[in-house]
């Protein structure tokens, strides 16, 4: 696995630029091309980087392959107001997931609360970019897609619960807005793949092997399945989380679920059908000064926010450089040489 | 703390004719006091002791002590057609749920989508109650209600986070629906007590002490705090849910929060908004097929989906009596002696 020598700090806005004109080149439109380099770059910023642009060869790889379409034509199958009914046509996924966004966004300034269904999208990325829009809104924002099956119930051997994650944002009067963006296992899947690469044991709790039993062997969970989180609690959100990316929409679900294609729910309640924004914010207020103001166990670095580390990591890599690492870097460089674009991203 | 010998079968429809009539010789309209009945007995049948007949003599202390309105006049402060804010007017917890869901599927076979935003409300008992009144009008049913002040946030060593829950239901075309009502705390506070009774130790990972140390002493776990259901995830939830609940109603919300009064949301979405009801449950059987069907894990006696332990255990108890531990049985007796009511709920 990666060792600290193996990160190269590389400059944020020149990635943001090289990852969209990768995707122009394979025939992306440009502004769609522009804003998957924009949420992939943010995920990188954000320490996301299971999210980030790692990404960017697979997908360019799912799109020379013919999977993805790039002039999908989004339907609405049906509109009823606060609730729309979306078909993403195989479009990129990140692209579909803005757009039923801002129709949530739309619906919930117009009716107060505003759902959207999407079915027939593709990997979203991750989902704080989503429910964030949302927040920037001064809506509490809400998304969930269906994600690979990978866990295993409570009660069960076999991988069939998927590793389906939730976010919900907020606005606050602070730099950064609440937001939680969480995969509904007890921990994400290349967890268990960095353990295999360094030849260590994972915790008991993480895993079971292929019959079922505990394991502390990472090789023998990845051939069982993750367990939820909180047990029967991770394992019931998981399934309400399908229940309203997949079965809702009338989209894939379960084991239905290919390595393309998902469904999705975006959600938006605005504020100010409830309150005034600043008198929320105020009371949000209140609530982070009551939170953040508590005591400190021995040795804690602070109490933080959902969203809240990820705001300062960002701050710190715009200023400083974004580490990327060795393997993440040289795929980077494999698409730009491979279309004659200037690889000049590192510092 | 009781042993099996402390239970007795008592019968259901007489518990709850026991109940209803205890609260309507306080002063609780009929209708009400037949509600709450309800309510509560179903909360044992399904095994969810916590939230069911040991709240018969604590609500009857509060309205004794004049802590409920028992004839408030419910205002709606905004109404927006998808959503509204009530104003509960510190009326019965129970009553004032079942209304504002009422409302939030009403706005739903409108709109889609209905969100019911509650403030000045009380102790609602078990969530499950209300989201499974969405569920069983067609509706993804959820709601939660922010609640006493119980967990340690990461990083802290004071209780300054709810034990928030939330409840997330969805028809299917079984006798039980998907039901999901969940603490975003590891366990509830009344495992540490139960502990303490029968002096035995915790596992780590439930509590730390009132320095922030993880402890398996549950004394001093009560004198720290219960920590949230995987650590940041259960953290990040419980805050959401009182931004949703507390801060967005205009209601009480984090440590304001005192033993009386709470703030509650309530949301239905209209499943044939999105697709056929017959079809949407026809999903879920494939669904419920998928995870029920796969292996079993080594001495495991089934996959069960949220709600259906529930729902088999309520069948087995109307059939053949609900066990009532002493303490229990005791209260209701003492109330039923000071109004003159017959207590022969016995088997």
């Amino acid at each position: 696995m990666a060792g600290e020598e193996q990160f190269q700090r590389v400059d944020a806005p020149k990635l943001e630029r090289l990852v969209s004109s990768i995707y122009a080149g394979l025939g992306v439109p440009a502004d769609d091309a522009a804003f998957l380099g924009k949420a992939l770059v943010d995920a990188d910023l954000r320490g996301v980087h299971s999210h980030g642009c790692r990404w960017v060869s697979v997908y360019a790889e799912s799109i020379r392959a013919g999977h993805y379409n790039l002039h999908p034509r989004i339907t609405t199958v049906r509109d009823d107001g606060a609730t729309c009914l979306l078909d993403g046509d195989s479009g990129l996924g990140h692209v579909l997931a803005a757009h039923a966004m801002d129709q949530a966004i739309d619906r919930a300034k117009k009716h107060g609360v505003g759902v959207v269904s999407l079915r027939n999208s593709q990997h979203i990325g991750a989902l704080a970019y989503y429910s964030q829009m949302a927040a920037d809104a001064g809506c509490l924002g809400y998304c969930t897609t269906n994600a690979g099956i990978g866990v295993v119930p409570p009660g069960g051997r076999e991988k069939v619960i998927g590793l389906n994650p939730l976010s919900w944002a907020a606005p606050t009067r602070r730099p950064w807005s609440f937001n939680l963006d969480m995969a509904t296992s007890v921990v994400a899947g290349s967890k268990l793949g960095i353990a295999v690469e360094r030849n260590e044991k994972i915790p008991l709790g993480w895993a079971v092997d292929k019959d079922g039993n505990p394991t502390d062997d990472p090789r023998k969970g990845q051939e069982g399945g993750i367990l939820p989180v909180g047990g029967p609690k991770g394992y019931g959100l998981s399934i309400m989380l399908d229940i309203m990316a997949g079965v809702l929409s009338g989209g894939r679900f379960g084991r239905g679920l290919g390595s393309e294609g998902s469904a999705q729910l975006y959600q938006a309640i605005d504020i100010e059908h409830f309150q005034p924004l600043d008198e929320f914010k105020d009371r949000m207020e209140e609530l982070i000064a009551q939170i953040k103001g508590s005591a400190l166990a021995p040795g804690s670095k602070g109490i933080f926010f959902p969203g809240e580390i990820e705001y300062n990591l960002k701050q710190d890599r715009l200023a400083n450089g974004l580490p990327l690492d060795q393997f993440v870097r040289g795929e980077l460089k494999k698409e730009a040489e491979a279309q004659g674009l200037p690889y000049d991203i590192e510092r």
